[in-house]
């Protein structure tokens, strides 16, 4: 992930990470890291981070040279990674992360959004009343934007896109042909932090939101970016109204989603996958190509390719009408 | 249903119809059709469609002279009816919808809106700031409009109506003493289009979204309209917060409905019903009169009159309760 | 519970209620009452309400000097409380709180509220585009409020507070260190009415709203307001989006929220609780504190502190678990 929106304020000394995380130092003053990385994305210049077992084959082929990990996962890790062992990884990543990426804990409204008319875009969107555009927006041909709709600083959107009215765009690559309809939230932060007594303690939000091409969400949905990884929607995937999409989700191809469906952070949503109404989705599961996730289904494990599942918690369907007769 | 706000670019004759479905011709050139209707509001001048033995109470008495259907279903249908034998009845529909309708295909914003303080209606509607009016909108004594909501282009509201803020309507028809709260969205184009790798294929909605006297839609809802036929919401029946209406569906009059409820396309729910938060009920069902479906239940099938029912899938309260002691 | 936001017209003669009530005279003609108020919050100052048997705790303690009941109910009530017993208890509040607060039934927009650049507000809040203020409105230093949103008469707001874009406030106090995002509606009256063919009965809401310190609010979450005791969030309590909290539902501190929850009317949720996403809670129950409540959890009764539930109905998650092995 090369991300486009966030200044990376590195590149960082590790004796430097090693004073934020309060360990003593062991090694040779001038080695430096360039970004911190999710495992998969992570190159030599990078920093990572490794706190489930459930992310081991990960781990095993990481190209991280650092890993801020824990005593028990520190042997899954590959030759070429140095382990920096702490008490509790996401803590520790947060605290790294936020001094490579200081702006990305909050989530400001974007100050520097103007009316359109304002802007040299005027000539190349067809936009309605009250449209706002950021600072550094890029916008393609033949697009649409709806009244009151507010695009933040940073945003790209492709060509023959239609955006609604009252939409929230920030942190976001649109590609071509996507539509996205009214009253959306795409791009906030997603809802992690860690809890702590009278003040919870917010975690960066580095990624963010991708949508491919031909897609569509529907009203009223949101769509969180990602913390360390980004949020993706793929091809052709059409989102019904009054969807949820949290921080770090990746939905493939050709995959379609009914009404007030929510996908908790972090699952992997295959390509050709179809999910009926209200169905949830809990964080950190697979659910494989060409499933079928019947309407109100409760998914708290994962799912093979080309399943049908349902209930709550979901089950083969075969099954669910057996015991439900 | 007469259709007041796509224009008709009908009547089509049968042998352009035959033309678009691929269909050889086998018929007298110079019949004509002048509308597409579903099978029980299509009279002798309109062609229908029937593709589920599900209906084959509403195809026996279909006044249509022509019918889209399948080899298998096509015996139902009266004889004042031609079938139509196709191999998909709904992609066939599409298409011939499309051509009595070419603009209901897509839900572009109103570019034609503007502030309701350059219209007319400036001495009728106490409005907020930043209201946006269309085309032709027409809207009754005594009603209340909120800051930044929109009512788009067609749109006809009765007397002594109360519409939130933020909110946006477009083809509605809005009846006397009507709430819509904030936030909403009510008559979008449904989520309803052909899965078809790499482009899916739109399906024409030319239904609109009629909501009767003295009911009320809670904040941040949406209702969809229908493809078809309408989508409507009965007399003074009140819906919460975050209720997701699909395309097609009918409801009831004096029923209520709790927050987060939602109900899929073409269901269709009676008078008198209470439907608890977060229930959500399956598509093309019908929930009869008097019925209590408890919170959180998934309904997925019919539910007979004075019924109550509970869990997921839903069965009777009783059974419920005894299953869960 | 002193109501900043509604008027007072009391007192009112205790003949007068009468009056309303259609209920025939049997007591001295001076007597007061100045103000409609809950069980737990009356004082001998005060007429309350006692409708059903789950509030007999509160009914035996009650400093009210006067009580709307039923003839069953009655004699849970101390010596210093009158009952005044009635058909339907709910008709009869309702009917007695609109004489107090003849402006608490509707929930119209703001007609008072100007874009902040007209209001002294400007030099204090940093603002984006088109926000809104009320009249009355109080908020505290190093603010910040995004586009487009509406701050209603009458709210408070405290110190260091983000408001996101497009949302509205209402009857709400908002304490120190909130953070509100997109696309909320907080404060708008309660899905509370009285059933009645052909044009149901409105409840008054005469609650408000209080957000405490620390906390954070969703995208596209619904906060009502209370009927007679106030809707609270807890400070460092953080909701997620999509999240509907009905009336007079009190929650309590360190709460963790995920997406899409639904929390119906009258509920108290504990301190350190946690819940799933698109768990839902019915109304008037009790979460105590250190709950762990599974994602898509239905809870329809009380939960004892530092249970872990989850499912439909909600049990032990271990029952859970192994139920669904």
């Amino acid at each position: 992930m090369s991300n486009p929106f966030f200044t990376n304020s590195g590149p960082l000394k590790i004796s430097e990470i090693f004073k934020i995380l309060k360990i003593e130092l062991k090694i040779e003053e001038n080695l430096v890291v360039k970004d911190v990385q999710d495992l998969y994305n992570a190159n030599k210049d990078c920093i990572t981070f490794f706190h489930s077992k459930k992310y081991n084959q990960e781990a095993k082929k990481t190209k991280a040279s650092y890993c801020i990990t824990t005593q028990n996962l520190k042997d899954y890790l590959p030759k070429n990674c140095t382990p920096i062992v702490v008490e509790n990884v996401l803590i520790s990543t947060s605290l790294v992360t936020q001094k490579f990426y200081p702006n990305s804990i909050e989530d400001e409204y974007d100050a520097s959004a103007v009316d359109i008319k304002d802007t040299t875009l005027k000539d190349v969107v067809t936009a309605g009343k009250n449209v706002l555009i950021g600072d550094n927006v890029k916008i393609g041909e033949n697009c649409l934007i709806g009244h009151n709709s507010i695009i933040e600083r940073n945003v790209q959107i492709g060509d023959n896109c239609k955006i609604g009215s009252n939409t929230i765009l920030r942190n976001s690559v649109i590609k071509d042909n996507v539509t996205i309809l009214d009253n959306c939230v795409i791009g906030k932060k997603g809802f992690g932090f860690f809890p702590s007594r009278n003040k919870n303690l917010r975690f960066p939000h580095i990624g963010i939101v991708i949508i491919n091409e031909n897609s569509e969400i529907g009203c009223g949905s949101t769509i969180d970016r990602g913390s360390l990884s980004n949020t993706e929607i793929g091809k052709n995937t059409f989102l019904d109204n009054q969807i949820h999409i949290a921080h770090n989700v990746k939905i493939g191809e050709n995959t379609i989603i009914a009404g007030q469906v929510g996908i908790a952070g972090s699952s992997i949503i295959g390509n050709n996958v179809k999910i009926g109404g209200q169905a949830g989705i809990s964080g950190h599961l697979r659910v494989g190509n060409n499933v079928e996730i019947g309407g109100g289904s409760g998914v708290i494990k994962d799912i093979p390719d080309n399943s049908k599942v349902m209930g709550y918690p979901a089950k083969s369907i075969r099954e669910f009408l057996k015991d439900n007769r």
